[in-house]
């Protein structure tokens, strides 16, 4: 790991006391005496900060720690400190649609002091993120906010609860914490910094602002320390997030010599290919089917949840493990994959996705719901609530479509960058999505290119990796502006290729079998 | 005059609108356009401004006039509009101890929109600095504030009062103000900013901040446009503040190819002397005399001031003439200076400056007081309030300290720069004093030294213009911060050699007569 370069850090300052000789100003002095400490670079002082800066400088005798935020257009001066405290705490939060993930460093060390994790109050307010950008045009009414408003506050409360949290664990408090990154999708910094969402969603896609430059935590009432630096990382555009840009720099993508890709998947597909010397990226609806949100008995990987499933082709013998070992509330995105791949294998569904009810090897396991057939993954004798975990026909075409999408979208890019899937030296698999999937089963559904299984590499919560990088490392505070510059976007949501990929997609693995050598073919007939 | 270079500008701006393929958020776009207008400088937005610019852009079609903010450490953007407005008015302000003067200009044209002026409503809580920085140390009751914030309160209401003034002179909205150039003491930019005064009147004298870094108005309250840039000129000390500062700047003092001096005389005296390679500077207590502070009588240069007076010597027959020619409402401190002249060559005072009641020339000007002897400036029935206009001994006193001080002040300065007077290419005389004094009448006192007089050259208010040139010049903006640098501060307050040369100089001219050859000496026998 690469020496400290924080976000914010302590400089040792020790002065000569004014006197008649040397009238200088205690705020002047204090910039003067950090000259050379700084590389020469004068460091600003906000209004807000300037009586106190000077105030606890002559009360310190002169001489103690002057708290420096580290910005591209220089240092900033906001604290003076007597002694070096224990810890210089910060925050690094992934902002996600469903989920807050955050993580507390100490920028003294690099250590992480704690971790806390939240979900998104948002979700009141519509579980996907289109719902929320209709929700925040609601205009306010005489004796309410709008629907921006409340978005916004919404989620700077749950980052103040969960700054709360960090520093009880650390048995510190939340204005101890001096600085704050932020990475999250376009439309969660919107609505974090308070921006017009309504463009988003609207062809051609385009945000308010991309790359909001550094502030201060006062400056939108944050409840950490009010002259904490407020990071938030860029985004290149309204599907593509500073939660991706946070990936790229986790991963290495964008300084590696050999061609690499990076997917993401939460309720869109993101993805990135390239190399130290260009980036391309796009990025696609994929559904929620993966983040458990429209299968019913669907979850995220939470104690509880079938992470990993099993059905022997032959028998129809299901076994899974949940984690945490507990009794079975219900399926995450890797335990449905695997549950889909397993029913292709054993024949339970046909290659559109479709049950196959008359299979022999699954007696009982079918039900008549209202809305259509559906499996027992679970029975009801054996799950945490006593009524049975199901898959429905509809979670299946739901899944389908995602699956469809997501190798649409993969193939679509790497045809588009003139590539073929076997040039690629790594596919880093991002998002919660990643840590627990088996690209095996992925590459059974035809979701995943067929590859080596070595070829994929999870990377875990990229997002919040990306996050803590920049609250420690000025290089990839650096890389990040140079990253964003270096990617070129694509846009799918109007992609003819992209729509003829999606189709031959839909069946499993593929209408061509020849791009699935590894993959079992059943003939329907 | 140079070129405009305006601390706000306009900057115009065609840019192709979004697309699907090129997806650049509103304000990034906006900013990318910027770009070679402003040499490659990428310009920050503050987070207030953020949404607020890109709807704005939006909306004007993607063309109008960008709002930029000259700052040192870039451009920085706030603000966007459809079309060019009829003026970008600006405001500067001499913030002074009695009164606030200020002036609106155009920063398209680099003209004067309005002046006005107003009293410091702090008056009330101390006609003196020192005054002042002892209340604005009262600690705040349960009930209310302490008094640096009252102090602070009031004098941001009167400056939102004088905005309201300026744009109403102009036919705008003082929300229509996009910047502020502020020259003022030391202690009132503490004020104003709300900086603790506390070690300013104590031994060393130091203030909390010399050189504050440019805010938005919205951080301070101000009723200008929030994001209005505002410009506080840097001081040197405690008592060398921005306001002799823009007065170096105005004069022209720091680019100098000879050796001249600025004197800026209220109820400090500060002086420098320098060129355009090397700045000395020194500040004294001149008392209040020559601002009207003290005489009973005496009044700042106003309508019904009396500004100039002669008394035949021979007859003692006195003469003057007031401000607007309107009857007499009491003396100016020119007018005192003339006066005290006047006394001394009509033989009416002694060379201490001590009333001589029985010289024949004067019968019936003088009358006896409860405090003492007082002369009859203007009869009760001439004036306008129908009491007569007195000057007493005790402010004969006054005047003779004010005297000795300055004499004291630029000798000491002189002579520690290794100069005499005569080697001075300018005196340049400022402040309300400047403008009206007859320096052949300070030179009779003893006050200024015996030059020829074309070497004097009053310069006005200074500190008002060098707040105007801030506005409009950026050369002046970055030769403001050379100024501070290249100044070398001599503190009086304890300096041993103005303590003797203040005691020679109490005396009419001076107790060394060779020093005022011009000056007729009478000899007391």
């Amino acid at each position: 790991m690469s020496p400290l370069e924080p976000l914010v850090r302590l400089v040792p300052v020790q002065a000569q006391p004014p006197s008649l000789g040397d009238n200088t100003a205690d705020l002047d002095r204090l910039r003067r005496a950090l000259l050379r400490p700084l590389q020469d670079r004068w460091p600003l002082t906000p209004l807000t900060r300037a009586g106190l800066v000077a105030e606890r400088f002559r009360q310190a005798g002169f001489a103690g720690l002057a708290v420096v935020n580290d910005l591209a257009v220089g240092p900033e001066l906001v604290d003076f400190l007597p002694e070096r405290p224990a810890h210089l705490a910060a925050m690094a939060l992934d902002l996600g649609t469903t989920h807050l993930e955050a993580s507390l460093l100490d920028l003294l060390t690099g250590r992480c002091l704690a971790r806390a994790t939240r979900e998104n109050p948002q979700i009141e307010f519509g579980a996907d993120i289109l719902a929320r950008i209709h929700f925040a045009a609601r205009a306010g009414n005489g004796a309410g906010e709008d629907g921006l408003n409340i978005l916004h506050s919404r989620i700077i409360a749950a980052i103040n609860e969960l700054a709360v949290d960090l520093a009880g664990k650390a048995l510190m408090q939340a204005a101890d914490i001096r600085a704050l990154a932020v990475a999250g999708n376009t439309t969660m910094v919107h609505f974090f910094l308070r921006l017009n969402t309504y463009h988003l969603c609207r062809e051609p896609y385009i945000p308010q602002v991309n790359a909001p430059d550094p502030f201060r935590a006062g400056e939108l009432g944050l409840g950490i320390h009010p002259a904490a630096t407020v990071w938030v990382l860029p985004s290149v555009g309204s599907y593509f997030g500073g939660d991706l840009i946070a990936g790229i720099l986790a991963s290495g993508l964008d300084q590696s010599e050999k061609t690499c890709m990076l997917i993401d998947v939460g309720t869109n597909a993101e993805v990135v290919v390239g190399n130290r010397d260009w980036l391309v990226a796009c990025a696609g609806a994929a559904g929620p089917a993966l983040e458990g949100g429209v299968a019913r008995m669907g979850m995220r990987a939470e104690p509880g949840a079938i992470e990993h499933l099993e059905i022997d082709p032959e028998s129809g013998a299901l076994s899974y493990a949940t984690i945490g070992g507990s009794a079975a509330r219900g399926i995450c995105g890797s335990g449905i994959i695997d549950l889909v791949a397993g029913f292709y294998l054993a024949r339970l569904i046909d290659i559109r996705g479709k049950f196959r009810p008359t299979r022999a090897v699954a007696p009982g396991r079918f039900i008549e719901q209202p809305d259509g057939l559906a499996f027992v993954v679970v029975p009801a004798s054996e799950s945490a609530s006593g009524r049975p975990v199901l898959l429905s026909q509809v979670d299946l075409d739901a899944l389908m479509r995602s699956k469809a999408a997501m190798y649409a979208i993969l193939s679509t890019l790497v045809n588009q960058v003139g590539l073929s899937f076997n040039q690629l030296h790594r596919i880093y698999v991002a998002g919660a999505f990643g840590g627990h999937i088996d690209p095996r089963q992925a590459i059974i559904l035809g979701m995943l290119p067929d590859l080596p299984l070595e070829i994929y590499q999870p990377v875990g919560n990229s997002s919040l990796a990306g996050a803590e990088g920049i609250l420690v490392d000025r290089g990839l505070r650096q890389r990040c502006h140079e990253v964003v510059r270096k990617i070129t976007y694509i846009e799918l949501n109007v992609n003819q290729e992209f729509m003829s990929r999606f189709s031959g997609s839909r069946f499993i693995p593929h209408t061509d079998h020849a791009l699935f050598p590894s993959v079992p073919f059943f003939s329907e007939t």
